[in-house]
């Protein structure tokens, strides 16, 4: 769909890249939602001032946030933060929306990995759908990918899911240093946050799959379905060895089958999926067309938005 | 569009796999020419009879070729061989069927690469829509990539978009043999034809780039336009001088804001763009998504006929 009005709801880095980047796409916003407060516009919000308004006051307006849902908008965007469980209050947001019939491109991965099930029912009720393109891999197109081929032709799906596992493993083997050293290191750039668990516990990684399992098996699979391991335990030693045999170490989240499961291998050092530092990779192979792969920035504001942007593009018109 | 009926033109490699995998899309075959006979069943061709006609008898069926457009179908599936300047049978035959109103999709690069703009104006008339994702890297989804970025925002795309002349270089560095020898190896294994011309002198990297750049542009772009070298006056010395600097050579095609190019280029060993054996990768630079990659293999039946049946999902309904 081209030139629509969007409501974003979250205003996060996701979120404030939306509202920055979406004119440039010929959408329009006509609502913005933090968790405090709202700004509306019907005709057309002045980007540059909400986000202004964000930045020097902490909210995005004087509007109550749920107000957001009763403003004139085609297509919300959720991009709330990720919560696990009952996915709340971005399940409930996205539930309130397709209630509307309005479309609904997600990028808060708990509603999708957490309640597929639910979250399907609720958009084959409504004149509305949903996309979440950009709950996986950032701005790689692995989702629409995955959706455009024979599914039951698909074998395997691969990847490096956690740009911030994936920043450290490759310090670690190529600078020799330990896993401590190395993500000090990394929160200190940004790369990790303060509470990094969730990326090096494999968690975020099985989020993803989970989303990958489901839109490859049309639904069935949650967190728990998942076999998790982490990076916190590797040495540095596991590394040195690894590259003496040409090899490396990442964190590889993969859907085989009916199998999902996330941990770290060894890969060739030079292979496919061995990216380096932040960078995201995901290996479609497939019975016809042969192996596929898609890499790029699987995090960050803008990377993360361009996804949400080219899922408004995909929606059928309302 | 879902469970559509399709008629194919054309049934050579990539017009055989069409027909042999549509029904996995749930798609039905109402009618498929080739250039001297036609089998049409507005019911549902038995594609496996059809197949079996072609291969012992050399022709799909009784009909005349023109029948084709005649049948009850929704989607054109044009594959037959791509031919330079007019474009002829090829465009003839798009035109046809978008005068009837009817959505194609292209897999021959004569039309979209050199008529496009006239292309464009028959599917503005008309109530199809045109779409050519097979014409370009075989089973990569490099122009719906393109077509859902921010294309202002897109600085150059450059690729390795010839899987002959890829491997022709891959064993020249690997081997250290000289061309000569390895393009005759190539002939015999199948991956380079008796007349290997427009692979190794750059014109079908050409003229896929050519297509990058009308569907980043919006058109204007001919063959005509590009720079091309090929890969013929390469010796093998110059492969070794490269491997000594960790780098080598690839049959680069590249489109930079207006320009459009193709010729051998230095790249690093362990690159992107340095995909080995018949690979082809096209990397698209942003300025809010960075860098994306996407690789694959960039030709065979089963591969372009992937392309062409998830093109045909992405069409409107009609």
């Amino acid at each position: 769909m081209n030139d629509v009005r969007l409501a974003v709801c979250g205003c996060g880095a996701v979120g404030r890249s939306v509202v920055e980047l979406a004119g440039n796409y010929g959408h329009e916003l006509t609502a913005v939602a933090d968790s405090t407060g709202a700004a509306i516009d019907e005709t057309g919000l002045d980007t540059a001032a909400v986000l202004e308004r964000k930045r020097t006051d902490g909210v995005v307006g004087p509007a109550a946030p749920e107000a957001l849902f009763e403003a004139a908008y085609d297509v919300l965007v959720e991009a709330t933060p990720t919560t696990l469980g009952d996915a709340e209050p971005g399940y409930g947001h996205v539930r309130r929306a397709l209630a509307d019939d309005r479309h609904v491109v997600i990028a808060n991965k708990g509603p999708v990995a957490e309640r597929y099930g639910e979250l399907s029912a609720l958009a084959r009720d409504s004149d509305g759908s949903i996309r979440f393109e950009a709950t996986v891999g950032g701005a790689i197109p692995a989702l629409a990918t995955i959706e455009e081929l024979d599914r039951d032709a698909v074998t395997a799906v691969r990847g490096v899911l956690n740009g911030t596992a994936n920043f450290v493993l490759s310090r670690m083997a190529a600078e020799g240093l330990d896993y401590d050293h190395v993500l000090a290191e990394a929160q200190d750039l940004g790369v990790a946050e303060a509470d990094p668990s969730f990326d090096v516990d494999g968690t975020d990684a099985a989020l993803k799959c989970v989303i990958i399992a489901n839109v490859l098996r049309d639904g069935g699979f949650s967190l728990a379905d998942v076999s998790v391991e982490g990076i916190e335990e590797i040495p540095g030693s596991a590394l040195e060895l690894a590259a003496e045999d040409g090899r490396t170490v990442r964190l590889i989240g993969e859907v085989v089958g009916d199998r999902v499961q996330v941990g770290p291998r060894l890969v060739p050092e030079n292979g496919t999926l061995a990216v380096t530092g932040t960078m995201n990779i995901v290996q479609i192979d497939t019975e016809n067309a042969g192996p596929l792969a898609i890499s790029g920035r699987g995090a960050g504001g803008p990377e993360t938005a361009s996804a949400v942007l080219a899922d408004v593009g995909r929606l059928p018109p309302l």
